[in-house]
Order: C-alpha cells, then sequence, then structure tokens
C-alpha cells in the first residue's frame, strides 16, 4: 500500500502524514513514513540542492533532472524494497509535485515530466491525498516557521499555477487523487482521511 | 565552435585539452575551458555527489539523472552563452561519456539515454577527441593521483565496455570522433589534435 501527500507550501501535509502513521502503527500496520525530494542520505543531499537558495540561477531542466534523480534513488533504495516487504508506504509529496511545480509553476513541457515518469518511475500510488485550500492560507501558516527555502520565495502566481494542476490530476484521476479540504481542522482532515481508508476496504470499518 | 574530449581515466584528456587551449590563446582566440560533470558552481556540487564514494549504493538511475542534471545547468550557464558569443568551448568530457560511461558501463538502456539527449542536450559537439589506449595504461597513469574516486574503484571489465562504446561511436560518426593514440608522447597527441583542426579549417595552417 503506497500512499503519497500533496499540496502546495504549508497547507498540512507534513501534520496530517504524521497522525495517519500514528493511527496506523496504533492498527498493528508496518508503515514507512518517507519524503520527497528525499528519503535516503544520498536524496536529502540532492534535496539540499535543491531548497537552498543558490548564488548561481537553476536551469529549470536541472531542477527537473535532480527530482528525478532523488527519486529514482527513493524508488530503488525505500520505496519499492518496503511495498516488496508487504509494509505501507506513505511519502509527503511524489510523483504529482513534479507534474504541478515544475510543470505548473515553471511551464515545462508536460510531455517531457512524462516521458521521465515512463522511463523512471515504475511505481504509482495507489492513493494520493490532496490538501486542498486557497495558496495564502497554507503560506500564511508555512511563513510562522522561518527562513524561507528556494521554493516558497516563489510569487503566489507560482503556487496558484501549481493548484491548479493538483486540480486537474485530481479531476482526471478521481479514485487515485482525493482531495482533502485543508481549511479545516486537524483532526477533522485525519477523521476523512481514515474514512477514505475505510471505503477502499484498506482497512476495517470496526 | 564546440570540442569535447573524451576517453576512459588517466588516457590524458586533461593533459590534452590545457595544452590545447594554450596553444589556441596564442592563435588570439576566445577559449573557455570547462569539463563534465561540473562546469558550474551547482553541477560542481553535484559532480561531488556523482564522484565521493557514498555509504550507499548510489541507483543507475539515479547516476545517469544527476550527470544529466549537471548537464543541463552546464549548458544554460556556460556552453550556450560561450558559443552565442562566438567564443571556443573545449569540454573535458561530454555527452558521449553518458554513452559510453552509464550506456557501456553500468549497461543502461542507450535508447533511455538518447531519450535524454534529444530532450536536455539542444548543442553536439563539433568536434570529438577521442583519446584510445588500452584501459591499463590510463589507470596506471591515474593511479599515481592517489585515493580513487567512485568511477576508478571500477574494474577492468568496466571500462573495457566504456572503451567499446567509444569505439562504436567513433566508427558510426567518423567526422566528428576523432581517434587519437594515446599511448604516444602528450606533444605527438597535440600536433595530431592541431592537425585535425587545421584539416577541419578552424585554423588557418600558415
Ligand atoms: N489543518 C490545519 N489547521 C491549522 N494549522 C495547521 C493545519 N495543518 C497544519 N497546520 C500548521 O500549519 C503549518 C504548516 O503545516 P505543515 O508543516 O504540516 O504543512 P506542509 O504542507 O507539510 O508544509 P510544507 O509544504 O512546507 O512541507 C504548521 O505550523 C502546522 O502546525
Ligand atoms: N601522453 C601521455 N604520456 C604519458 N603520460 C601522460 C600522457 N598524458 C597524460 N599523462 C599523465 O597521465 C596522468 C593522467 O593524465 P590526465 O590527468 O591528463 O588524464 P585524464 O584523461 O584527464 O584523466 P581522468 O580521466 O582521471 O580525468 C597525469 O599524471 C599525466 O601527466
Ligand atoms: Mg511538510
Ligand atoms: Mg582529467
Amino acid at each position: 500500500m503506497f500512499i503519497s501527500f500533496e499540496g502546495t507550501e504549508g497547507v498540512g501535509k507534513t501534520t496530517l502524514i504524521k497522525s495517519l502513521v500514528d493511527y496506523l502503527q496504533q492498527q498493528g500496520k508496518q508503515v514507512v513514513l518517507t519524503r520527497e525530494p528525499g528519503g535516503t542520505p544520498l536524496a536529502e543531499q540532492i534535496r539540499q540542492l535543491l531548497l537552498s537558495p543558490q548564488d548561481e540561477a537553476m536551469s529549470e531542466n536541472c531542477e527537473l533532472l535532480l527530482i528525478f534523480a532523488a527519486r529514482a534513488q527513493h524508488i530503488a533504495q525505500v520505496i519499492q524494497p518496503a511495498l516488496n516487504a508487504g509494509q505501507w508506504v506513505l511519502s509527503d509529496r511524489f510523483i504529482d509535485a513534479s507534474f504541478a511545480y515544475q510543470g505548473g509553476g515553471r511551464g515545462l513541457n508536460v510531455d517531457t515530466i512524462e516521458l521521465l515518469r515512463q522511463q523512471f518511475v515504475p511505481v504509482m500510488p495507489h492513493l494520493t491525498f490532496w490538501l486542498d485550500a486557497p495558496v495564502e492560507l497554507g503560506m500564511q501558516r508555512a511563513q510562522k516557521r522561518g527562513a524561507l527555502d528556494r521554493f516558497e520565495q516563489e510569487k503566489l502566481e507560482f503556487f496558484q499555477k501549481v493548484r491548479t494542476v493538483y486540480q486537474s490530476r485530481a479531476f482526471a484521476e478521481p479514485e487515485r487523487f482525493i482531495r482533502l479540504d485543508a481549511s479545516q481542522t486537524p483532526a477533522q482532515i485525519l477523521e476523512q482521511a481514515i474514512a477514505v481508508l475505510k471505503q477502499n476496504q484498506l482497512l476495517t470499518s470496526n
């Protein structure tokens, strides 16, 4: 069982994933909590390159390829082995973020990203929780955390384009891509996520 | 004018490129000397990830994508601007190394590498000097330099596969891909490289 969590900055992905991992572990599930970009020591080094503001402008193609490099490592070292061992994998962002950020935000060609997906991403999430709210809301929440990373420094317009791509992906794949209203309280959001897992018969509804 | 230099470890690429840059500058040419992976501060950070031995096994796809990420940055920041400004660009390794090392050495699918080339590499070298010698010769030369990097730690067999790919690329593109016998002295090799430039009317033969 492979679940990813998506959404713009600060909407509450990390908050939800942590509480869901706690819940699943209480249900006796073996759960691997991981994130992108990152998830292995090497992929976390690539994350550093991607997130830390650089003196040099990073080309859009370089950004795209670095993200897929980190993802290739993450899949090989973490996701694939855990799924093979029958564990649950919960990833804070995955492939949809590339379509949303590099495709929507940066304006890169979707076909190019799709091509990288076909070549380098042999696993897709069974379910994706998309935490959705007006981008301003998440940015307010995230700003409390201090220094902004290279993506957080982008303008509102960038994140609006990101959100629009998530929207169209939810529309295209309604079975996999589940929208959760991120303006609710953490407890409400968790409850809805658990309800979705039960509906999908991934958890018994006792 | 864009020239790349290829060959297995320690055959003398850096030695030749340096002396050729000196020669071209004496001829009044504006020359940019660069290398792969690397060539910009960010791409050099990616080079570090690629070359330094890691605790974690680097997946072959991750390696391939990191190299193309560094190359995308190198093209955008260095190669393309220099060529647009009418300068000579001499690069210590370029795209052929991906076919030789990741394709030949690692055994990755050539079609996948070709696909990355089509999507992310809009410039090809006008000329490529391939320094060729039995791989043992270069490895003996390189070993004098001390600690071995992640590629230099590979077995002889790996470099023999790398050499075979260079061989077939020279065969397929005889106009661009020029073999130089790397078992000769540096002075002989330089002389032959200059003769090739003159034959191609890139330099006047006065
Ligand atoms: N439903 C919620 N209501 C109010 N505040 C929330 C909610 N969920 C998370 N927060 C708070 O908002 C901030 C951002 O939350 P969190 O780190 O979970 O978001 P995120 O989506 O993981 O952000 P990022 O994209 O930067 O990783 C935190 O301070 C968190 O406590
Ligand atoms: N033609 C030559 N004859 C003898 N020694 C040489 C020759 N060319 C280079 N060398 C020596 O061999 C060593 C490796 O040369 P060089 O660094 O130029 O190779 P390289 O192909 O750039 O290696 P690498 O693949 O590791 O970058 C150096 O010590 C250099 O002085
Ligand atoms: Mg988070
Ligand atoms: Mg060298």
